[in-house]
């Protein structure tokens, strides 16, 4: 590492590539985005006008930001975190003591599991049906929580449910789980990393106490580290805690969390994010078409059918024959995509992968399942 | 907040002034750094090429560039962390359980303390010596230790000192108090927010067993979230605790830090802070100067003397009479040096503040004497 800046390949694969990485596509920025961040790229950019805390900053105005988020996710009041893991950590650390138990769902991303690990709690699974819809049925928290109940004598302390997880793009009725939480008086944590910022979410509605969000995810707040956590009037003063001797400093962020560039950046993305919800259907519309021909083509999707999200876990055994041929092996689909312009699937998956279409136009979606069927012309025996 | 973009007042503080805000010098981004943070500024982007976790990333070089950090600091191991204060929970929580006792010093940033509120921890406090000097004594953390034996009948888990705090600049003989902790068997965090990347620092040379350091205030790492835990051998295998589940997540991480452009900017600016730490005399040297000139028109550095750092503590009684008259009353400090080019000092202050001359130029300090000599000459009665 002689010279690490000349080791540092610029990043291309926004502006010349239809990047279709999930991870990837609701986190991309908007030009007042890039403006924001630019503008306040130096450290603790957010402190010039500091009040004692960044959640009470009012220039720039991230208090107020804070309240409209409040409003647009129904729920009571919302804080900056380093991102969506570091918001469900922060609920579990506030709400729980080593050995308590958690439930969580089978298709939970890692980082509620490790989160969980981190507090040193019990975990408890409610599984998916598997292979090939790996749905989460609502009515398996009460089977689960009766578990929790026998083995330990006691309640579970949080309940976990992953609105939409990010391996098969699976909507779960939240509703459904809020209300047996509700009924087991548990308090219960949505995480809606692959939901809030790309479709409409409110906390009111679905019964939720908590709301976990990924800024880099489906916010449209890009690279830096930023999160949100989203709490309920109820659930507020006892996951809510101050310093006892630097009085507003919220214990479970340090004092405050992000302080600089990746907050300006979820604050100048937000009114595009507010307006982008109000047309989820396009999405999954576009979503569905692309899935039906992919099906034409021997590329089928696996979870829950039809698909109600961008993000799709696909498999193919006519994709995965090709790699036996190819002459790059089964790097091959990761390169004729990239030939055709499409990039974001994992390099060396063939048989499995999954990718998202989210914010694509029509032409797009179109070039990418021309591009599927090119290759399967191209290549298949 | 009807449109919050609007709101959002584009930051000039960099370009147009000169900036001695002490959050802010040591944290300014390079060309080099700002070019990084573009290319990278998507959501995810470290994660193109995804090996499993962060610190095992080699595209872009994220592995080698922590093992360079390793060598830089004279440690064993480095892990990316999403700030100084997140570094220093992590240790916390690894190594300590509620109600265990750990030692801090006086002088200690604020986030130590709620970091080790967060922790559930006993905390015991090395006092300093107070008005004016405000002097951390190595000997004073034997007393400490020794009243923390006496009450609690246990050693602390953990021993805390600030390297360079962020109020005096007051610079503290390290190697003494790893001593100390060496004598005691017990592990020693330095908090370099201050030192590391602004000064040479070696972990080894000193006796550190982790060194905390942070991104945006003095590794020109700009404004995403980003710090760094470094670690020696000893206690690698219990700081470093990877999931039972995901056996290459690092759990105090919850898996990965910061996937974003914020690694991608400390990366980029390393080259410059490699470079920058051998000419700390300079900075020092400067800074010096700059105390001397202002304490010849009635305004005070506190702390140890002559100053060791770049940041420093004044008291002005000179500057607060004139806050008495001035139409500006208490904010007219602010104005009158931003009318000079010159930002950073907390509006309203007048009689007690703290500035940084880190990365100036001798034209700008003396800019900065010019300025303070000037608003001294026009209002002073």
């Amino acid at each position: 590492m002689s010279n690490i800046i000349q080791d540092i390949k610029l990043r291309d694969w926004e502006e010349e590539y239809i990047n279709i990485n999930p991870l990837q596509t609701g986190g991309r920025t908007y030009p007042e985005t890039r403006k924001a961040i630019i503008s306040y790229i130096d450290g603790y950019s957010t402190c010039d006008w500091c009040k004692g805390a960044l959640g009470i900053t009012d220039k720039p105005p991230i208090r107020e930001f804070l309240d409209e988020v409040s409003k647009f996710l129904g729920m009571d009041y919302t804080m900056l975190t380093n991102g969506c893991r570091e918001a469900k950590f922060a609920v579990l650390h506030a709400l729980t003591n080593p050995g308590d138990s958690v439930v969580i769902d089978g298709n939970k991303h890692y980082t509620t599991y490790v989160a969980a690990e981190r507090a040193r709690v019990r975990i408890y699974e409610v599984p998916s049906n598997g292979y090939p819809e790996y749905r989460i049925k609502p009515e398996d928290y009460v089977t689960v929580i009766e578990n929790v109940k026998k083995e330990t004598r006691l309640l579970p302390k949080l309940v976990f449910l992953t609105h939409v997880d990010g391996n098969y793009g699976n909507l779960v009725d939240a509703e459904k789980v809020a209300e047996i939480c509700k009924e087991y008086n548990v308090p219960f944590l949505l995480n809606t990393a692959y939901s809030s910022g790309r479709m409409p979410v409110n906390g009111k509605k679905i019964g939720a106490d908590f709301i976990a969000c990924s800024g880099h995810k489906s916010w449209a707040a890009g690279g830096g580290n930023i999160g949100l956590l989203s709490v309920s009037e109820q659930w507020k003063d006892k996951a809510i805690e101050y310093s006892k001797k630097y009085k507003v400093k919220p214990i479970e962020i340090i004092g405050c969390s992000s302080r600089g560039s990746s907050t300006l950046a979820l604050m100048a993305s937000f009114p595009h994010v507010k307006e982008r919800v109000k047309y989820w259907d396009k999405e999954v519309e576009n979503s569905r078409w692309l899935m039906k021909e992919l099906e034409a083509i021997g590329i089928n999707q696996l979870g829950v059918k039809p698909t109600e999200h961008d993000l799709n876990f696909v498999e193919s055994e006519k994709l995965f024959k090709i790699s036996e041929t190819h002459k790059k092996k089964h790097f091959y689909l990761y390169y004729e995509l990239k030939d055709r312009g499409i990039v974001g699937i994992k390099a060396g998956l063939t048989k499995n992968f999954k990718f998202s279409t989210y914010g694509k136009t029509k032409e797009q979606i179109k070039h990418i399942s021309w591009a599927f069927k090119d290759i399967v012309e191209k290549f298949a025996k």
